[in-house]
């Protein structure tokens, strides 16, 4: 998994100058689903939805850092009863309901205590990757790894990894865009995607004959937009696409898109200058990643497991980069809720859809159950809501389908909030698409509707038509439909309440005359 | 709090023959609530709203027995932190998730472990109530009370509470509606009613002058309908009300109630011999809670406790008792879904409601933020989903106060699921009720609809009427409303988050140049 890449930045998916030729060997051993939509357009929510197999409105971690219930399974929790470790390395952006496990008296240093203060992954390399001044861990694996390494600092993750050296030797900090065009003050390898693929493989090698699920979450291509030599350049504004934006969506934007663009960040791509100096970092941080990623398949080959592991590759969300007027992601055009989604599965069953493209709308949530199935279990239907990709790889004819996709965002804690004036609650919006629209409700304005078949660049919002209430209701009703289908009753199996005995059974006659 | 009392089986909600005059008090000096829906029409789920103020949909405990997730709050959990003791006694019907109390590594034992798996209630007498012989169970305290007063049996409860002595010395079972008619084999103040309210009265003198909430939960009037004398036979066949039901409801029922009339209860109350023995020992049962209710009440006020007590009288759900063809509850006409509800508020600022009626939506939920509000605290508003009562009580004018009132059902464990042959997950329903209109909605059937206004009695159901679909339309609107508004982001408050620091404070800058 990256993090906040778009679906549009690979050679396989579309983009013209930036070539991924070790991520699209996926897409041409595998299958590349080119409609895969984030559960949430931000980090943190979409990630428990991966990794619980559940919409966010389920698992009720909305927001980066919104504590995930106590009880909520995750990947490891279902993996590790099949007989597989199941481990991270790099950014999960999870928080423990630590008022919870206090509260309840949960050893947080038992083993079930660990495990769910690491969102279920047994405890390897976890780094979200974000380490300003005031947050500094000098005990930080990475900042410690980089010290070995000659980086002096309490806080080498940034001092050094994220910040460049300037023309005449100064220190710029990667938390400033303008600085995106210099190099990173490490090596390139010893910067962060280099050492997290490192640490992959330290893991792969450790688990020896073990049968293993490895997260294996880059940091990159998300800010701080920073890339080593050469990455940092190998690109120029020459490969910097147009922007996907009009007059009219900077003239009369919905308010919710008003308060966005509103941000920093998106006053400043709204510039050529900016996304000229941000896009070609961007576009080398993703090079980079695909370097390592083809060094990563060979380590694989060589220890003969590139042919019975499953690898997956995608995103949790995407990034705006300037499109529609907007800077980072939060909202529903395809930049942002849409991912890159390639899965190689080594199955001779999957060799009928090797080399395709699969265009049916597929959800984060669909991972989980997929692993689960291609691992030997079952998965749960009380409580994942995604379904296994499964008989899409493998072919199988007549499979039922969604024919919607859902994506959920909560704002609580953006500035457009307090722009917009809104209670915590109601700084929220969900996305409907079907394969023609698209459509994102409110709760305190008006809906965005956009068809994506006559305006597949999303540029004209038809959320006010009057002309198009129908459609509006349609996309309405397929929510309410997902909403009802929400799993809450997570205690108890459907299988449990099949078996459960007949109360005359045990004596409670009901009713008996 | 009653079991299985609906709200027209007391003389001050109407009925013509059953007085009551110590629950009327209540009405007298406090508020009569008459339109009162219970968030479930059946025992557990009901209860688990009572006491986490949250709607069955998102504490998804949805039928009797389904466990609770550990990390839900219920009343204990709220008031102790006021220096509240919150203790149970009687029935509550909750089931622990002890697979996650294991998985967790809870401690059982624990104070919290302990707090767990009384559903938050300070251990003092605990007791569901249903005690056939193949659960029995020695131990249990009241079995131990009544071998102590000389009713030898390893299950005195089954044995002498809830079995009769019929007129040949031979005993019979309570367990069988035809024996109903005859007095239970303990002398009446050996009887659960009795014993559960000097129990009420052990803890509440115990508590001294520390505040106190105690939640006396009598089983009864619930089945096993078996009353001791003299209240087994204070009422005859001439107080029976004649059904509510018609010849066409039997006729032409709607699928899921068509299933439920072959229960073995609906079957048995849809003969007029049934009722006529049932509801008179129903009525001795209500009449006998009563009484003792009397004897709760002289005993506060010689405590000198009355005046500083809020008493709420209610039930978790009603009773058909033959109505519409059906016994038992489940379903939502208002015999089932509809409960008494009347509270004396003390306090000067009720002054202004004594004696009124209320005929607004009330909810079961609206309870525990009532209680949280009148010991001093504030209702967290990102778990809570009813309102609190006290505007009401205090006659606060102009209050925005919810129109409609939603109740949910799950049958999955009821035979009716198999005669209906749907998933676990299908066998559910969901009644949302306005002033004038009541829709019920089914996964797998056509809605069902009542005009409360034209049909008050609830027996033309205009389900499949194709002229009312925008009444039917409206209502599944209001239910989509609401379940948008569920509270399932539980782990962080509204006020933490409007007080979390700007990323850029800590150094997160999100999109400088």
């Amino acid at each position: 998994m990256c993090d906040q890449l778009r679906y549009d930045y690979l050679s396989c998916c579309g983009h013209s100058t930036l070539q991924t030729p070790n991520i699209d060997r996926l897409a041409q051993q595998g299958v590349n689903f080119t409609r895969t939509y984030v559960p949430s357009p931000l980090c943190g929510p979409s990630r428990m939805s991966f990794y619980t197999g559940r919409s966010v409105f389920s698992h009720g971690a909305r927001y980066n850092n919104y504590p995930l219930r106590v009880d909520e399974w995750t990947l490891g929790d279902y993996l590790r009863p099949l007989g597989v470790r199941t481990a991270l390395t790099g950014k999960t952006h999870m928080a423990a309901d630590r008022e919870t496990i206090q509260r309840l008296g949960i050893d947080p240093d038992s083993r079930a205590g660990v495990l769910m203060r690491q969102c279920g992954f047994e405890p390897h390399e976890r780094d979200d990757g974000l380490h300003p001044a005031a947050l500094a861990d000098p005990d930080l694996a990475y900042n410690r790894y980089l010290r070995e390494q000659g980086y002096e600092s309490d806080n080498s993750w940034n001092e050094f990894a994220n910040s460049a050296e300037g023309p005449n030797g100064e220190v710029l900090s990667g938390w400033y865009m303008r600085n995106a065009k210099f190099a990173a003050r490490v090596q390139e390898e010893h910067s962060e995607t280099a050492y997290m693929t490192n640490r992959a493989m330290d893991f792969i090698r450790d688990s020896g004959n073990e049968p293993w699920c490895l997260h294996l979450s880059y940091i990159k291509p998300h800010w701080p937009y920073m890339a080593p030599a050469p990455y940092h350049d190998l690109y120029g504004p020459e490969d910097v696409q147009a922007p996907n934006r009009s007059e009219r969506e900077r003239r009369d934007p919905h308010p919710v898109r008003s308060a966005f663009m509103q941000h920093e960040d998106s006053k400043n791509f709204a510039r050529d200058a900016v996304r000229e100096t941000v896009i070609p970092a961007y576009m080398g941080l993703v090079k980079q990643i695909d370097d390592h990623l083809g060094r990563l398949w060979k380590f694989l080959e060589a220890q003969g497991q590139w042919e019975n592991t499953m690898i997956v590759f995608t995103s949790d969300h995407g990034d705006y980069l300037g499109d529609h007027w907007l800077g980072e992601k939060d909202l529903f055009h395809d930049e942002s809720v849409r991912i890159p989604l390639l899965i190689h599965d080594p199955s001779p069953q999957a060799d009928a859809t090797r080399g395709t493209r699969d265009s049916r709308m597929v959800e984060g949530i669909d991972l989980l159950p997929t692993f689960i199935e291609w691992l030997g279990g079952t998965p749960p239907e009380h409580r994942l809501e995604g379904a296994s990709l499964l008989p899409l790889l493998h072919g199988t004819p007549d499979v039922t389908w969604r024919d919607y996709a859902i994506s959920e965002s909560d704002y609580s804690n953006r500035r457009a909030r307090g722009f917009l004036g809104l209670a915590p609650q109601d700084a929220r919006a969900t996305m409907v698409c079907t394969e023609r629209w698209k459509g994102i409700f409110h709760p305190c304005f008006r809906p965005e509707l956009y068809d994506l078949q006559n305006d597949p660049q999303e540029r004209m919002d038809l959320g006010g038509d009057p002309e198009h209430e129908a459609v509006r209701r349609e996309l309405k009703d397929r929510w309410f439909e997902w909403i009802l289908q929400r799993k809450t009753r997570v205690t108890i199996s459907e299988e449990t309440i099949k078996n459960l005995d007949d109360p005359a059974k045990l004596g409670i006659l009901i009713g008996y005359w």
